[in-house]
């Protein structure tokens, strides 16, 4: 089984991406970081997922509180004022790890030396932080999948910036700068990769199904205020996908930077498809994904 | 007849769309600007492409000699030297009009009041100078047809950034706000609108068609390594072509703004597609070609 | 007699200024501009000005109607709705002279080779568009004296940057960086130079002294908020005066640049002491002034 | 006796800072950052001064060997290859303390609890990132005086900016931002605060005396070429003195900035000392100094 660390700013979908992990690998420890919701809300929603398919065994470290250099910023249309859609309302959420996520993040790499994966599905700030204090990072981390970015799509924040990019640029220019073996998992496929009422229906009949029931149902509806489709794209989950088998995308090799300067541009991934800026690349980026195997595969983890 | 006025840096695709202009439509005057080449070296193509096609009549006035606030930045390598590829060497330019760009440009729009459409095909400096001038043009000019700008598909000179925007973004950002009636014809319909050999074969037998043989040859070169395809792009041909005959676009209605405070995007045209910005559509944006039809046009209009 | 071109934006001190080059020098026009008031107001305080001093021989030509990039940005707390305090209401402001005002500084400069002094206290806009379309300017002009900027000392509109550089940094950049003989009368030496109530005393029984009184009522109040001096600082004044004796100033050789792309620094005047930038000087700057001998200067002035 | 942290980047002037606040407080540990030089050095730096000074008692911890977005830079003209002019070559540095200097910080900040004053005479990595992990330590820390910035006069790496601030400008923000009680000692007051060969001469007889002579030999020499002055200013060292006696320094309380996107102007520490933008004040700035006492304070304790 591969190992993974996930860091989460839970979040419907880091939930689900969650659930997916906990199901199909090793799951070392989960960190939480602000994004989407709170670190509180964040912390205690991971908890209580955990504690919903009975993995409290596993356990959550919180992280930073706020970005690197910017304020916080919520999208509340979109995952409600919990994170989770107002779903698992009375579970239990019980209490964290002590710890502080970056730190954990360097002990598990350390203690599982070039076994370990993490899949990061939320603002970049905890593992900016674990770069700046262990520069070995580098040599003890496998692979680093992120989920974050739009390299051919427009962005889902601003026309160019994808969520998890905008919130802290300066943290994910730190992580993409690193030479971390990474590989991007942007919106040119989460947002091809979409859960309708068809297989939520087919998940029913098992607590995560009815969670991915409750939780999805704001997000589908302002999706399709958006798009026009009443669906749910899987971001974080296609991320954990990736990091558990890689041929579920097809990546290409790509100079990736960060925009941090610019009103109009803050948070884009700008990859240089034909290297006009002659710098070697840095990432590998998803380009394509077999959506349909992928979420075929993830129902049937969901319904195990 | 329709009434043009073109604004170039003559240029290969700036040539052929001169001649396409002067064969199709009423052309009431040619401005030139800094570039692909220098001022000189664009007034001296102009007028030479205008002697080829004996249509020295067509008055041609100078304008700006650099970007509003950057050094001129030439790329040599597509162009040459001189801009069209060594071509009509032996040509005798003769003399520009008297007068400049911009001042001209608001003359012949207030004396063709509604009646001209102003083709762009070169960096927006002359355009962004004369709007400062004369806010009237707004109500004085019929059109605006810009080659320009890439919204789904990268950039030709940055990952992001097309050639006429990166020169001088900050004219663009005038030219863009500026109120007028705009069609941008970017690199998402100029760069599937190729002219090949078989295309270029066809042409011969007219001074025309020599000198489109002989000025593309570097730039097929140049653009074969880049893309891997021997063809030549028609940026400028289709701009005037959209000016003459609409049909041969689909375009959408966008609020687009131009990038000009990054290192990483300047230049870059960045469209709201899902309306993040809250922002009120000020382009219409062309996102699809009918290609074909418009080569076999061009061809066709060649051998006029 | 020196031959002067005024480009103002008037604006009390602007009015001051008018006045006393018309009676000490050869105003061979004035140009008018976007800043403190809008264009239609300074030009309209202009032609008043000139009607009270009976000097309506002097042509007034408009210019920009706003800065080259940015919005208009109008401090009404310091020189009133009209620019000028609500002075000279009643007065006749007859009708500017046609053109405008970048062609006009061309053309004077061409016709007064080498022999034009242009003193600019407003913000840089008409310049930055004369320079754009004349490089030849730079061998006609005799001398630019410029009212801007603040290069030891605070801003008097953001912590850094001086009104005139704030309003049009763009304008402003593409002037100091013009090769242009430029020397810069900043706060440095400007808020130095005040005008109080002894002097505005002395100045009455002429229709000149009763229009300071009037007009600098606000400015004066305003002032003494700010910096708790119940006076007003002679900035355009000053400028005219430099213009016309240069010993009023003692001046240093310095690189200076413009900020344009930071929410923080925008319009500062960076200027480089210590050669940091290894950057050739480009401008003569404005280090201390003989104000006391400056202000009996004016005051007498006045009393002509 | 007063408990100090200092944060040093040693560098001679941290030397003499590190060898006062020894000898007149209660050093409760030392963490090293990169900045003058690498965070090696600078850690070797100041295990030999500790060994000079026969305090191998107190803690050094190592921290950020780079800063939070940017590159290193060093200035090995002013501080030469080893950060402190070649002096202590021979002596033995021994090896630092485990753990990381932000953590340490922490801790320490907890364990003395509304005792501790940090000193920071670095660039502020460390402190940004302790900020960053723990946001209680504004509420342990008693205060924080940082070496760095200029208010009213000009940077000694650009023109604007000091060299703390100009090497890690994002953490200086993030530390400026926090909301901790901030003392910043900028280049208004210490380059005011000069040791010259007279004072290093009573100095003489005594190992610290021998080392600042060694040390300082090649900084006077570039300081003399910068500044036409044979001395050294004693910046890090009067950081520690105004931790120490803040009677030393007279200070406003005002609203500071730092620039970080700009080219001219990033690391500069922007005054509002007429609240042009509105903002609550967040430190106190040093304006004046009493250099002289400050000084002969200095002198009397390398004698001590
Ligand atoms: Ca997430
Ligand atoms: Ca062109
Ligand atoms: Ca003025
Ligand atoms: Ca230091």
């Amino acid at each position: 089984m591969k190992k993974l660390l996930l860091d989460v700013d839970t979040g419907i979908d880091d939930a689900i991406g969650i659930i997916l992990a906990a199901k199909r690998a090793d799951v070392v420890g989960i960190t939480t970081v602000n994004g989407n919701t709170s670190l509180d809300y964040a912390t205690a929603n991971t908890l209580k997922v955990l504690n919903l398919i009975g993995r409290t065994d596993i356990p959550v470290v919180r992280g930073a509180d706020r970005p690197l250099l910017r304020e916080p910023h919520f999208e509340v249309s979109v995952h409600g004022n919990d994170g989770i859609g107002g779903a698992l309302k009375e579970m239990d959420a019980g209490e964290p790890a002590s710890g502080f996520a970056p730190d954990f993040i360097i002990e598990m790499a350390q203690k599982h030396e070039r076994e370990l994966t993490l899949v990061l599905t939320a603002p970049l700030t905890n593992m900016a932080l674990a770069i700046r204090k262990e520069p070995r990072l580098r040599d003890w981390v496998k692979e680093v999948v992120i989920m974050g970015g739009a390299v051919r799509v427009p962005g889902n924040i601003t026309p160019t910036a994808e969520y998890n990019m905008y919130i802290d640029p300066e943290a994910a220019k730190i992580v993409l700068q690193s030479g971390l073996p990474i590989t991007l998992v942007g919106l040119d496929v989460t947002e091809q990769t979409l859960l309708t009422d068809v297989e939520i229906g087919r998940m029913q009949g098992s607590p995560e199904g009815e969670f991915v029931k409750d939780s999805t149902g704001q997000y589908m509806k302002r999706y399709k205020e958006i798009t026009g489709i009443h669906a749910c794209a899987m971001h974080d989950p296609l991320a954990v996908g990736v990091a558990l088998d890689r041929s579920f995308v097809r990546t290409g090799r790509l100079h990736v930077d960060v925009e941090t300067n610019s009103d109009l541009c803050d948070g884009q991934t700008v990859a240089d498809f034909s290297n006009w800026t002659g710098k070697q690349p840095n990432l590998d980026v998803c380009l394509e994904a077999d959506s349909g195997r992928f979420i075929e595969y993830l129902v049937e983890t969901m319904k195990m």
